[in-house]
């Protein structure tokens, strides 16, 4: 059936309010309007960042909303303008877009473009399209979109600057990692840290994203990498995946940068901060090397929160800094990382722990909050 | 007349305590020990963070003390051990030493010596020779040193990794600048940010640093220098040696962030913090583009004092860093850069405000304070 230019009705998980179990309802999906594309969504992961959302810790977040910003689906439809996909393509949704006009697209060294309605204090989140109106209701009302992407639902509409077309045999249960986690943890430690080859490492948290700041580190050649987590069920996978030490700071009363540092000989070359804590941010800070330490700040933090130091731990030439989605130009390179995945350049089976229908989504972030899970990724 | 081996009666400008005027005293300077240097000092700047001593704002001080880190003189002795240097020789003392043989100058993008009674929290400062005594005293009492250097003193000693032999020509007077001021405003533009061909740059601060800053940012070809500071007479000088606008931000209603981030269409790409205030450290933050900023922490600030921002200030893709001397390895560059000058490579003149004879000490830091002096030299 042509769908094209109509309503579709179908699923979706909606969130009505924070700190509620997703409901799915029928939706109905309005037809993209100029210069926007739908999408039927085939797979999507859970992310730590869609959690804070289920838990009301984005400042300024509007409901009911539909959450999901990891997915990989096919193009349904496309809007009068749209010229990078077309129906039929299978494509990633970018909750990082690229507008390619704008100061920070055009910035080589930036990849954040002016388009994102987002975190940082300038923007807000609208959790609407760029006419200020939705293409999701549920039940007569407007339900809200989430950073430009909603992935949990079966269908979604997100602006041209916010989708790509990948290979056409990409394997979308797996790839759909390439479009958050995969992507923000690998880009961490190649492209922010830019580690090298026998430097050291310290990764601090070891969800989706620290294991694949883990494989980044790897392939980098690090000499050392310390994996750190308070839940040392979490070891074995990352000990796979590329850790040579894994740290449980249960295990010990000092605090946990004199455990790396005592290491390390005075800390490690690249620290990365996994989870979106302040304090264990600052850990990070004082585990990296004193004159010559990188710490990256990978987690999202909850919306309020402050990170104190003085500043004298730079001052003596550390460097802290962060990065959405890797540092990557997200049109740019997923298409290429979708590419080095199928080349098997690197892999990302080791980070997919369980596969849930997405009418099994509850479940999915149950996991997640017992620390159970890697990813999750839910298929329709 | 041979004075090696010989207590050496001389005059030196003793700090008996925080906010007291310096006292011009007789002291006794000892013979160095093995791997000690005694230095005649020839000239010394004067710089903020001596004064940031005779304020009583660095926690663990110990007085009495000789201060002043900024000199260059002629070897008057050396100690059993001592190669690298030899009686006669011009020389700089370092305040950052170089033992070429710990981690840090083991590090290439290191330039801090563990040898360094230090900032930081992990070394404390003593005071004293590395055998735990000191070679001043005055009135039967034992004074301290400062930082390994000791310049406002006719005579000092220092350990070999604390000094370092400069061209034979070298004129003092001038020369003095790259024991401090100008090499570490230089190399934080150089080498910490190491800013680019027609990139952007806010400076904040415009003393002897500041102003190093921008000569650093000229070289390095940066299109626009903006010069900041609550001081309107520093700004013909900025003028003079590169900034291409000034900034007060007196003459504004919004915060300095947001006036700078007007000026730029969304930031600079470097900015640099001079002054050691830790609420100008996160106007500088503010003041440098969101998604590939660099904000580089110059100034030394009190001890006690702490930075505290939301973490998405990074997220975004900014850096924030910091460095002690400009990033350089001071027994490798500073020579080089002596001999850079002297080759007018860059000049310092600009730097220097105001020529004092050392028993005008007292002089010298009321310039300072009252804001009318970029540099004092004190000549012997």
């Amino acid at each position: 059936m042509d769908t094209a230019g109509k309503v579709i009705k179908c699923k979706a998980a909606v969130l009505w309010g924070p700190r509620q179990p997703f409901k799915i309802e029928e939706i109905e999906v309005a037809p993209p309007k100029a210069h926007e594309v739908r999408i039927k969504i085939v797979a999507t992961g859970i992310c730590r960042s869609d959690d804070h959302v289920l838990e009301g810790l984005m400042k300024d977040k509007k409901y009911p909303v539909i959450l999901g910003h990891e997915g990989a689906g096919i193009v349904e439809s496309i809007g009068d303008g749209v010229t990078n996909v077309k129906p039929g393509d299978k494509v990633i949704p970018l909750f990082l877009p690229y507008c390619g006009k704008c100061r920070g697209c055009a910035e080589p060294k930036s990849n954040f473009c002016y388009t994102l309605i987002s975190f940082c204090s300038i923007v807000k989140l609208t959790g609407l399209m760029s006419d200020n109106t939705s293409r999701f209701t549920c039940k007569g009302q407007v339900i809200y979109n989430h950073i430009n992407t909603s992935t949990f639902t079966e269908y979604t509409v997100v602006d041209e600057s916010s989708v790509v077309k990948i290979h056409d045999d990409a394997p979308l249960e797996k790839v759909c990692l390439i479009g958050c986690g995969f992507s923000t943890g690998y880009g961490s430690a190649v492209n922010l840290a830019k580690v090298e080859p026998g430097s050291t490492c310290a990764v601090f948290g070891l969800g989706g994203i620290g294991l694949s700041v883990i494989i980044g580190c790897k392939i980098a050649g690090a000499s050392r990498i310390i994996a750190i987590d308070v839940n040392s069920k979490k070891f074995e996978k990352a000990k796979e995946l590329g850790a040579t030490e894994c740290v449980n700071p249960k295990d010990y009363e000092n605090p946990i940068h004199e455990v790396i540092m005592n290491m390390t000989d005075g800390g490690v070359h690249y620290s990365f901060e996994c989870i979106g804590n302040t304090d264990i941010m600052v850990s990070a800070l004082l585990s990296s090397h004193l004159s010559c330490g990188t710490t990256v700040i990978v987690g999202v933090s909850p919306s309020l929160s402050t990170i104190s130091f003085t500043p004298r731990l730079l001052l003596t030439g550390r460097t802290l800094k962060g990065g959405l989605f890797g540092g990557f130009k997200s049109k740019e390179s997923v298409p290429q990382l979708v590419s080095d995945l199928m080349a098997e350049k690197f892999k990302v089976d080791g980070l997919l722990s369980h596969k849930l229908l997405f009418t099994e989504i509850n479940k999915g972030f149950e996991l997640l909050h017992k620390g159970e899970s890697i990813r999750t990724v839910l298929t329709f």
